[in-house]
């Protein structure tokens, strides 16, 4: 790129962070009114805001407010449906970290880690719970033909995730090592694209235009860019600073997560590195040693996986961006067009 | 009572436990509808259908079904609602295993116990997210007005459920010790009456009259049933045949549950006694040994705990009878209607 492009790559950037941050700010203030202010709080209401109240990006609602505005909608109609989204990603995040046993998440320990599996567990039923009453709330600004059309898409949504969440986990499980990057793929689409990007653009259109578009448009798009975002996360998570990221850097190597960079490596390795490979995966996470951790470093090091994933993650972002034609093309120009357009390049360029 | 009155009773009893189960039958025949036949099965829907298949005695559906043919509902109008509610039941029971650390459910390994950590809490997620649906099916037979007051309560009754739930295993985490029956019934309020009676009783007059009705009037009577069916249960836990009962034998005292009994105990020991009984709770659950299980029981039996909490189960039910008359005193006779009233009962003197 030129200095002039990337001045103004730097200036888009800037501007999608401003919009990301103002959107974040207005969810979060309709957020914090549906967690209850009442006991018993010790044991579940106070762990409830903790992973709201740490620093997330707040993707999911940026995404939807701005395309609910970007279709002439406005941000008051959507809001409620944005606040969701977002507590079940939390109530998610909950369930997650329980699930892969991880120790931090946005900078600080999971619940789990700091109030134990029994609360942890209860405390992600609790947030999935309350996530329907905004939901529900829809229903005196929306009508009841819009508010259960938005029903079923975080129905849709959320059954996608669980059905994505158990594959990643069983292979884990059953240390399931013959797996290609079509794989990683479908998985990443259940368990990352429906509910970060394809879904927040639907809803957004439908309150938006009032149910009159067909939200399929949307289904190709935000695969593309949600496949793009989990790829990046995969390699901050292998190369991020750990105080922007927020989580263990190299913590899904430690977890044996079947990242789009473990698939490489495996399916690069050597029939001996292969076979060490399974046996470090095989082995529970507190018996894996530090040097079998930095070892599997060096092998996706070796293969160039990280390059390869991160040229993935590229040509994800420009199919993505044709792809954005299809689905934003026809709307006038607005700065909500904008900012979805530039979110596609930032989701992998960002560094946190 | 006299061999009459015992004859009768055992008669009624006997149709209680036929219109149980055939109104399981119908809601187990809807409720497969809900699970999907499709992938991931191995790591998902190979999980979920596990408890429900198991015998479950269905009194949740069953109330449900009942209470809304007493007030002339049809089946077919609240079959939906009242497979939501066994479906909710089956995904807490699912977290339920998991927050405790149950080795057994319905008289064969929890899903923690044989699939893991990670896929039973997922399991329990997906069954939640599934529960929705049939709540989503009410609308083009009950209309979205009702369809919405049956959300509603559901909402209410998820909501209460994770709440007694939190009161519950914080009392476990934290090795609470000081604790009153009052604190019991109102944990227990919170955990089981909701889900278990109240709820089930409101839904069904809802769908049966059209919303014409004021639900409160079933708050009492499935408080005080509630009451009385949970402190049964926590009974049959510990003096249960096993192979009915479907859950370990004393499994209770092992995960240091804050029973009835238990706190009963509790406030009757010696300082000695108290010291030791809190020693015994405050250690993880595989560390305790069996004579010290054994010590537990023999401490509970000595200050008569099991037959005040049988005592108090039975004041329990005394009431639920004279509320019953409230809540459906005023309608006419009928078959549904008598099955209510002989449930109170039998569900004290249930051996499973």
């Amino acid at each position: 790129m030129t200095e002039k492009q990337l001045a103004d790559q730097a200036e888009r950037y800037q501007s999608v962070i401003e919009m990301l941050g103002g959107y974040k700010a207005v969810t979060m203030d309709r957020l914090w009114s549906y967690i209850p202010d009442q006991e018993p709080r010790r044991y579940l209401y106070d762990l409830i805001p903790l992973y709201p109240q740490r620093a997330g990006k707040g993707f999911r609602p940026g995404l939807c407010i701005a395309t609910c505005r970007a279709f002439n909608g406005s941000v008051s109609s959507v809001l409620d449906s944005a606040v969701a989204i977002e507590m079940f990603h939390n109530a998610f995040l909950i369930h997650d970290d329980v699930e892969d046993g991880s120790l931090s998440r946005r900078g600080q320990p999971t619940l789990i880690h700091e109030f134990g599996l029994p609360l942890a567990v209860n405390a992600g039923d609790a947030l999935n719970v309350l996530s329907i009453r905004p939901l529900m709330e829809n229903l005196s600004r929306l009508g009841p033909t819009l508010t259960w059309k938005v029903f079923t898409e975080i129905s849709h949504m959320v059954k996608q995730s669980v059905e994505g969440q158990a594959m990643e986990l069983g292979w884990v499980q059953d240390n399931v090592i013959e797996l290609t990057a079509e794989d990683y793929l479908r998985m990443n689409l259940k368990k990352t694209c429906w509910y970060t990007c394809i879904h927040p653009c639907r809803i957004g259109a439908l309150v938006g235009t009032g149910g009159t578009v067909d939200l399929d448009r949307f289904n190709r798009f935000g695969y593309f860019m949600g496949a793009a975002f989990q790829i990046q996360d995969d390699l901050l998570n292998l190369v991020g600073e750990e105080e922007k990221y927020g989580k263990e850097i190299g913590g899904d190597i430690w977890e044996g997560k079947r990242t789009l960079v473990l698939i490489h490596t495996l399916n690069r390795s050597s029939s001996a590195e292969k076979t060490r490979l399974a046996r470090f995966l095989s082995i529970p996470r507190e018996d894996r040693a530090p040097e079998d951790v930095a070892w599997v470093y060096d092998l996706m090091d070796k293969y160039q996986s990280l390059a390869f994933a991160r040229a993935v993650a590229e040509e994800l972002a420009r199919a993505a961006l044709e792809e954005f034609e299809v689905a934003y093309g026809g709307l006038p120009d607005s700065p909500d067009k904008q900012f979805i357009e530039d979110i596609v390049l930032y989701m992998i360029d960002r560094d946190l």
